[in-house]
């Protein structure tokens, strides 16, 4: 049995620089015709001559496969002048509240402020891309952020806004409420709850930011995903970390989910019967929302076995040594399962059964 | 300045079995004048031989201090003749629900089979301790309990019910309905919330059943810890995992708070003025709720700054590395700080400093 997904898009990915850049990117490469990449690096992406350099060394690390890496700048409260030359080159830009989330620390402090930014960005024509969290109790920095977004999305029609890594029911409503808002789920947030997180054994490889919600938050996302909700977008959030900032006394947040995204997705939609929305969920409706063309590339899935490994290099994946139903065949070799340049290590199973789907 | 307290005692620990034992014990024994000893060993101290073994090994790890292990048997079916014979030898019985914590397998799967027991307890005037959790979110756990305890506060009106390490506001409430309920509450639950767990990095070391909750659950618990709540015991629940089982893929529940009881809730209760209630809340309670008589001891604690030390052998201890206002003088050392035959290393601040009261 085969899967053809013409030409998948992730849109939120974290790609790093240096070496973890070459040992993850060739993962998304294999199965993705593109990516929006994030740019919370230190020091963030917040010019085009970073810019530049960083999509040129992503480039180097996906090569030779046709990818395309959808930059964006991270927020500044940018001059005209300046938005309108990167214009070309971005996708959108990127705002993090303060302190909020990994590398973060640079982001905006005072989000009464950013209007006049908004502004110029709506003007432009140029997306605004959100991750929306308060800096209030862990389970309610989204919620509590939601009101931000009505009230941009109010004061701001023509631009598009991107609600990022949404993971409550409360966003999916927000969502519906103003037709300038999209949003992007991750794979892992169609999965899993908090209980995988903290409610056996503490599992540092699902921390993360925004943390995972209540069973009925999951199930909520799980179905706008699932009937491929038209302004609904995946972005898998793919965020890996060295093992030992993980099994660690302060764990850094990020599921690496990048090996098994799209056989997930597959069994996801297949177990519910809705494997025809899966085309839409991870391309059609970004490329309508963005207005972009991805590379065409035709992506094949097959259904055989294969067991996710226990480490990419020195980064746990999301499911690692557990047994999944589809595989991505890659374009350029015969092994399907292991992305080029990428160092293997197999074995056997660990945590969370529960949440395959 | 000195702050006297008489026979302390924590109403609610683990001191595990060999290495470990005599590892923490003394941490306990230099600071309390006696403990109520959780049973849920492997296999659970669950018939006299057992209960008699372990209180022997727990007498020869807090020799020589004058500490009194209040022994509790593991809940089974007992028959009447069992627990008659028991009964001299413990301070209760400890029910599990199955599989809700650490070592809780062999735990109740049927909650309504146990009330057979419950009216022996009843009639022969033995507490009943328990683990009030159900199976359901993580969070939801202790509230989805809550009707326990009220249906059986009111089926067995005589017996003794410890709702043992509280966390929620909601479960004061249930206490406050009901005379025959009472309660303990640790200490890490009186200062942390989920936030210091999973707000910012992933801390394992204060990652616990039950899991930290909402700040106003903290409030709450904090607000009727200082006013010396009469059915409220201090019971820290101290549980010591080695490190190579918390900083892992799969974390162990417990928070290792033994060195730092008395320091930290003199620190607490002091920045509160309500010193004045610490005896009530670290003894007289726990006294008069279950009868007892412990040895006579007083503990003095000085204020004059310390630093927690990184680790306690291989366990990571709480507020690790952080500067604490009071100590603990060991009766039988010039040195304040260390617990005898304690290995201790020394280091710098870690996580977590908003938790300091």
């Amino acid at each position: 049995m085969e899967l053809l997904l013409r030409s998948p898009l992730d849109m939120h990915l974290h790609l790093r620089e240096g070496a973890l850049l070459s040992l993850v990117a060739p993962f998304s490469a294999r199965a993705f015709a593109g990516a929006v990449v994030m740019p919370n690096l230190v020091p963030p992406v917040d010019n085009l001559a970073r810019l530049r350099a960083y999509r040129a060394a992503i480039a180097d690390a996906v090569a030779p496969y046709a990818f395309t890496p959808y930059m964006t700048l991270f927020f500044r409260p940018y001059d005209e002048a300046t938005l309108a030359a990167a214009r070309a080159a971005i996708i959108g830009v990127k705002l993090y509240p303060e302190g909020v989330t990994t590398n973060s620390a640079e982001g905006v402090r005072d989000l009464e402020a950013v209007e006049a930014t908004l502004t110029l960005l709506e003007r432009l024509g140029i997306p605004l891309l959100v991750h929306g969290e308060s800096h209030g109790f862990v389970l309610d920095r989204e919620a509590e952020f939601l009101p931000v977004y009505a009230r941009w999305a109010e004061r701001f029609p023509r631009l598009t806004i991107v609600m990022e890594h949404i993971t409550t029911a409360a966003a999916l409503e927000v969502l519906d409420a103003y037709p300038n808002l999209a949003a992007t789920v991750t794979l892992h947030h169609l999965l899993i709850t908090l209980d995988d997180v903290a409610g056996g054994l503490l599992n540092p490889h699902l921390f993360c930011k925004p943390i995972a919600k209540r069973p009925a938050d999951r199930d909520a996302l799980r179905a706008a995903a699932l009937r491929a909700h038209p302004r609904l977008m995946f972005g898998s959030d793919s965020a890996p970390h060295p093992v030992e900032r993980k099994e660690a006394a302060g764990c850094a947040a990020g599921v690496f989910s990048a090996p098994v995204l799209l056989p997930l997705l597959a069994g996801l939609f297949a177990s519910h019967g809705a494997l025809a929305n899966l085309q839409a969920f991870v391309s059609d409706n970004a490329r309508r929302i963005y207005g972009i063309t991805p590379p065409d590339r035709t992506i094949t899935l097959i259904h055989k076995p294969w067991t996710v490994p226990e480490r990419c290099g020195d980064v746990v994946p999301f499911y690692a040594g557990q047994r999944l139903e589809w595989q991505v065949v890659d374009p350029l070799a015969s092994a399907a399962i292991a992305g080029p340049g990428a160092a293997i290590q197999r074995g056997s199973a660990p945590h969370n059964p529960d949440a395959q789907p």
